[in-house]
């Protein structure tokens, strides 16, 4: 039984408590933080979670913690980062790492010399439908691979308020699909290109982000790939992959709420696809943990590990520069 | 907080179990029983269930059990209802309730007396597809219903020692759809004419039984329906529903693993189906307990009645009677 | 140069004339005869063919008139049938050849003492999608077959008029379907059993006709199959088929005008599929003319016979004798 | 009726001629020339065509020609626009008009002095497809377009021969989608940035082309545009288009065979989609002709005019340039 503590209790780190106590058998949560001391005691009354603090050190300093999941503020993960590590604790911490690069090498390079594992919560790789991809990639069943077409659309933008201060859309939103590029060809990522614009809210463009964006890909490998994001999907939450190559394609539809289809004197329809990342990622979530949990163990390498994280942040930037430069971008640039 | 007692740890008690542990945040199981003790004993130390006995009256002699679920073989549901019902226990109990109409009927009289409540086990109704089936036709998007054709094939017959107990395909396995063609169309069935065959496996013919048929429906409001049922569907458990209507009609898709499409220079595949129960239909589980869970504490009827798993069985006894007779039988014959 | 005279010029006729204009490049037509001469030399002058009777006993006096395709009224199939083998013509008739067995055999009498060929117009066995379905059973892609299912609805009830001399909805529309049903099962129909009803008007009730059916089948081969029949289907012509069988199933969906999903913040909606046999099987159409063709071009058997036609009769009296007399009716019951 | 005369006796003549005689009542083909004099004759021979010829000219010179039909080799378009423009003649060509700009501005004040129509072949216009995509668009179902994709792969490259003189990928290939991209939004493209490269086959490379690409776009109206280029899927032709917008998406499907699916003990299958092109643009090849002989019957513009040949060539144009400078190049520098 690894016992884990958790670090924020907002959204996600809610989310990730409730796998935690429920879904994954080998874990106990034994404390949960938060700055705002309520949010913890709320979820912790909830869940039956014995400790709750406003002070995530307190939670460091319990040498029963096995493990912290990092689930607050960007801003404060790699300084939580250095703590857990020097306290010896197994991280998982949510994405992204940070959004300075100095930071998260600092952040690295604590995880390695303290021994100790980290995986990033890059949830989206354990997809059944993305993990259909690459195993068709591995097996081999369209051949070598040509192009990748990640369509990554979020039903509603978020609040202007979290748009300031996000980094901007290639590094909050994006940063998922970079990492499933990479995960996907299995190769990196060399040039990028960026073809963006404010189409869903002027508002959005006022706070100096953008809200669509075509987002091409040179991978290392010879691939070529393209990312297509938006804010806003009026018919909910899209997320789909196509990977075409010597042998073949494969594609990944959405997921549906049902399978009904309904004829009528008007045309034939069926609901909507899931709207937001809890319900269509709802299994993800807890994949990828029970695959840290097999990491810690079985003492294998995280699935998902510092590197990767950074990487993702290094071609968000990559595509911001190539956005305001209005020219392909070499990763090495940054 | 409900305290629930399990009689019977076979797959589905375990299934039910697993739910009510770490599904189903209202309820605790307080105990499990099973004539096999170490079956009980097995689930309770995976799952932290503090009791287990061979002997159900155990459980229901424990003043703090509020709620028995019972999942035991079916021919001791009757006894243990009635003694449930009289320990004033609230009830959940799987299908079929029984064989015999004379012990249904004794089962549901006690449970009456006793002004308990007790919920049948047709998962199936809760099933997110066939809901929004349901409540297609509720809200009438497809109009008036004229037609209700149900596909249900299992992926793989059960073994042979099974088959010989199981009183026959149409009360052990189509039970589930005649069910599901009274939930759907909200009207009884008036006369039941079946075909059926021995096609799968010359074995089952051989033990009295069949393992496909078609049995067809007459409802009393007019409707005309049909059962396509096979023990054998060599993709997969194959489950649809199609309604057709005055103003329409709805059909339903199987649930897949994964939403990927793979092109090849031989053809466009995708993977099969979920192969069976416990996978396709594993959400409605929870929400048949669920259901259940808020008719106890609201205080409201049961979704699924005794009443109803009386008449599914009548169905079923009228399905095999039209079969061996050769003719249209109607219900009121039973 | 095959030279064709049509006999009719309806609907059907007019969709024959004109296949044979301008799809067939084996064949002229060289002559079209209607009891309304006007609807001849209206034909006649869109198509340029050159000669136009009131009376086809002119068509069949010429002597280079090689063909005569039968699109007349059913009553008066016979009768030209027997005149064209004594003629020494080949015959194309369309379905229903008659109404009457002892009509129909003397009709098939005639054909066959003048060493003629005639092939009745079962035009669906030529659709691709029910071509693939039979290509496949004969392949054995889906193993042994247990189970036909046929749905089978027109978009809109005929007139009232039609209804009346129709001689019924089974030898008038689900005709179509029992010669399907043979040609996919390969295997002769013993037994049928109808549930049938008048969902969709009442006046084609009272006319003596039903407009919605459930028509049950026993082959010879053990095969249990249904067909699912309605007058009107308000979202377009429904035909489909589910052959399911011990290695698989094979399903085949309806055609569409476009392949375009649009998904909104309603619902995802496509396209209602094609409203009705003009366009659904306009292919099928020149392609049974062309397996006509060359049957006659090379001597072969056609494709679709005499006896196909007259079986497809029987069946229709079969199931309507089942409807009447509330029982399963042998076809040697006819 | 138009008399129409057709330049070009291969594979586009040949269809051309083919639909003129058989699908279009409006004309009749009088007359094919080609230069190997044999081909004319073949198709002469069985279209019934009254004359042919291995000069082009002595069809201009015959009065009785109101329509000539150009399918010759490209480079011989302009000077063939230019003499029937000058005899009179209204035209439809075939695309490219012409790899010279130059060339293509005097061969369109030709057209334009002389008073004629001219229609340009880009037949995928009229695909029933992407006429759903385009009227979608003008009836705002997915609100204002934001994004376009267009998928466009062959099923095999063509020969090298033909690489070598086809001006390159871009205009030979893309310039479907170019106009494609134009016909849908309905706005210019402004800039064009170029990945590509040699995936299929290094004699493509070594000839000086590239056999993939990923073409991206930016509209005069803001909207994003990519196509997606392949010269080898190995499943077949592959036509697909998705437009995202402020209300929805519309996205397209492949053509297929029909309409069956195939379940199995391995997967779930269906035939491979319409090879090439002549099967899967078959229809709009009649299409394109019925609303060029609509615009000549009703003296309306062409729905294709010489300036929509004109853009796509200095789309190609662009395309080309910079793949080659590896940067993005703006129209108006072409």
């Amino acid at each position: 039984m690894l016992n884990v503590a958790i670090i924020g209790a907002g959204r996600i780190g809610r989310l990730h408590a409730e796998n935690l106590c429920y879904r994954i058998p080998q874990t106990q949560v034994v404390g949960i933080a938060d700055v705002q001391i309520s949010a913890a005691e709320e979820t912790a009354a909830r869940l039956n979670i014995p400790f709750t603090t406003a002070d995530y050190r307190e939670l460091l300093a319990k040498p029963n913690v096995d493990v912290v999941v990092i689930c607050s503020a960007t801003d404060t993960h790699t300084e939580i980062i250095i703590e857990s590590a020097k306290a010896g604790k197994q991280i998982f911490c949510e994405k992204p790492i940070d959004l300075s690069l100095s930071k998260i090498d600092a952040a690295l390079e604590a995880v390695d010399k303290a021994g100790v594992k980290m995986q990033i919560g890059f949830n989206r790789r354990f997809d059944p439908n993305f993990r259909r991809v690459r195993t068709a990639i591995e097996r081999g069943e369209m051949g070598t691979p040509h192009r990748l077409h990640i369509i990554s659309r979020d039903p509603a933008p978020p609040p202007l308020s979290y748009v300031k201060v996000s980094g901007g859309m290639f590094v909050d939103m994006t940063i998922h699909d970079f990492d499933m590029a990479r995960y996907l060809i299995g190769s990196e990522v060399e040039e990028i290109y960026t073809l963006a614009g404010v189409m869903v809210d002027p508002a959005i463009g006022a706070a100096g982000d953008v809200d669509s964006a075509l987002v091409t890909l040179k991978f290392a490998n010879g691939v070529i790939g393209s990312i297509d994001n938006s804010r806003q999907a009026v018919y909910g939450y899209d997320q789909r992959v196509e990977v075409f190559g010597s042998g073949g394609k494969i594609e990944t539809d959405n997921n549906y709420p049902n399978a009904a289809h309904i004829s009528t004197a008007q045309n034939v329809y069926r609901d909507l696809p899931l709207n937001f990342f809890l319900e269509r990622y709802s299994e993800s979530y807890v994949s990828e943990i029970l695959s840290f949990v097999d990491a810690l163990e079985h003492d294998k390498p995280v699935s998902v590990g510092g590197i990767d994280g950074r990487q993702a942040v290094v071609m968000g930037m990559a595509a911001r520069k190539s956005y305001l430069e209005h020219r392909p971008v070499r990763l090495d640039e940054i």
